[in-house]
């Protein structure tokens, strides 16, 4: 059975067509804004000048360069400005990377500790945070919807997740016609990352939870539906919208509730990022199929729900398991979104550093906790064999 | 396409069992607390004294004996104590009508105009209203996650819904074993009130929303497989849980989003409540089979949709239509629950009376505003032929 659980999730989300202009009514009349927002792209596709408009006759001050994983040494620019300014309200603008490093900067401007990485480790707690809302530019990380970030840290080629109530955005505003123009690989990457995150959720085994898995399932399937249409045609607003609305279902918690989760390829992923530089959503790829592979005995009651329930295979339980693994490396390999570590270079020398790593830590995975460095160390030779 | 919307539910759901303890955690420690609930079979479940032991050294008013359908007659006692205690937190434990009926007082407590049933028909405007927290005993309306309410009244045999997000519960512990020794037929009617709440939202015309649809056919199919179970063993933990969380998710706002919704069945089911007295629930059995005929055609892309996802039929388009009015009616009927109208002695006369009550106020219903009170005459007349 299910456990107990505690959901509450207060983001309010404005979806559609030229919603943008909804941001005067949501943000408060007299705050200081800091917009932050990543390389550029919101200059090219309108987003800024709506935004612009948007927030016309208010008090802002524009942070710009937050970059794909966002290091905390970008990161802490934008805090320095936020403490300076009085900045009393943060509007990211902008995909995962954006909104994730502005949860960040919302914790940051209040902290008064000396070592502001410590709220991403954890070692400090936070205690309050700058209220932040979001305008989503590119559906993927779900970040719009929950509480998380990943940061990284350049210096100590680190990447990792933090997390607290306080960072949940004020609103969030989603049109999807603001993803037109996104480049292929980023919305297949999208794709790919919003797939993985319901399956974190999903693929370990079963406490028949009726809704949770039929809500994952519900997800996938929507995915896999959209993402051929949404690839080939970005302005078909209806495939857009509702890949936009499926990413954020797929990390907003509501399927997560009660039951157990697994994340190693999370981990792992952020790892071959940290150390290689990988899209995130790419790593996720070159980690998932091989890990399906290697727990197939652990994780065999819901492989065998999976190919049926997802993809409508028939066949005898090895048959359906085999099958499970199999359509998800095609799934990810339909998306361009290579299945195989060695398609980015990573090699054994790689491997045997996150492998340390994780020794080190004395860090176990996945859902049972058993997914020791050595496991670790199994997959990715997988992925690059 | 669907439509724009806004989504947000701030509810701190609090699922599971043992979980009335955490009553403690949620309230806020001055507060006075005025304590709701209905004919007393919180006296006989245990619940009452798990909900005191957790309010021990707290000041408690109390307000017993909330009637199904809770009638404003009732309610404004409850306001009138409410008023003079200088109440600041209202607790409702129970059913859909103690949450409804509290939900009323909340609103009605602050009010300061002379007639607070406009509250209810909406010529006045809801400005304030108290914190309310719940502790859910039967799970059915969904009134535990949503900010909606059903009210009657007596002296004029109405029954009118009133909404606004003022009124959404605080937090709301939902914990299963204390459903264990509700009636059969109260848990027969609190599924089909769940799935019929899911119809509403689902059986209109479809609009490619992907998530939204599946969500809806996640929800009818779980209480679909859970109905049988529960209803033969009521102390099957896991089955409970299901059905419990199902008929949260089956009105929590979260599947309706930006879709159309029609929502006839449940104003014609009230007016059959306030002349006959019929249970909710048991109303809407009576009713939707035969809106789903006499609305085949303008159905019939979801109809079909419906047949096959939900019901897994296959066939023509003509069959999947019968087929899916058919496997309705069985449903409900599997339950105990009848679907005539005559079942329970609504006669020619009700109907006309009803008929006259929509065409005096210009009624019309269901998702493209063509259920004119004609109609509403045809599908009752069915109900009872």
């Amino acid at each position: 059975m299910f456990n107990n659980f505690v959901y509450q999730n207060p983001v309010k989300v404005i979806f559609g067509k030229g919603q943008i202009a909804q941001l005067d009514k949501q943000l408060p009349k007299e705050a200081k804004i800091l917009l932050t927002y990543g390389g550029g792209s919101i200059f090219k596709n309108g987003v800024y000048e709506q935004v612009k408009q948007a927030l016309k006759g208010r008090q802002v001050i524009e942070f710009g360069g937050i970059e794909a994983n966002p290091t905390y040494e970008t990161l802490m620019k934008a805090v320095e400005i936020g403490k300076k300014e009085n900045i009393d309200f943060l509007l990211a603008v902008g995909g995962g990377s954006v909104l994730d490093g502005t949860k960040f900067i919302a914790a940051a401007i209040p902290y008064e500790g000396d070592d502001a990485w410590q709220l991403v480790t954890g070692k400090a707690r936070i205690k309050t945070a700058i209220p932040l809302g979001a305008v989503l530019t590119l559906p993927a990380t779900g970040s719009e919807m929950n509480f998380f970030a990943v940061i990284s840290r350049k210096e100590t080629h680190q990447k990792k997740g933090m997390g607290n109530p306080l960072l949940y955005p004020v609103f969030s505003v989603l049109d999807p016609e603001t993803t037109y123009s996104l480049p292929q690989h980023q919305v297949a990457n999208g794709i790919a990352d919003a797939f993985t995150h319901v399956m974190e959720q999903y693929m370990t085994y079963p406490v028949n939870a009726e809704i949770q898995d039929r809500m994952a399932e519900s997800t996938l399937q929507t995915l896999i539906a959209v993402a051929p249409k949404t690839l080939e045609n970005p302005t078909d607003y209806e495939a857009r919208a509702n890949f936009m609305w499926a990413a954020t279902v797929a990390l907003n918690g509501f399927m997560g509730v009660g039951v157990p989760q697994d994340w190693a390829t999370h981990e792992i992923g952020h790892e071959l990022t940290a150390f290689h530089g990988i899209d995130h959503g790419r790593t996720l790829a070159t980690v998932l199929p091989h890990l399906m592979r290697i727990k197939k005995d652990e994780k065999r009651g819901k492989l065998i729900q999976y190919a049926q329930r997802v993809w409508n295979l028939h066949g005898t339980d090895d048959e359906l398991v085999e099958g499970a693994i199999q359509k998800t490396i095609d799934f990810y390999e339909s998306l361009g979104v290579p299945t195989k570590a060695s398609a980015y270079g990573v090699g054994h020398e790689t491997i045997e550093k996150i492998v340390q790593r994780f020794k080190d830590n004395n860090v176990k995975l996945g859902e049972r906790g058993d997914i020791t460095p050595d496991v670790v160390g199994e997959i990715l030779e997988m992925s690059i064999a």
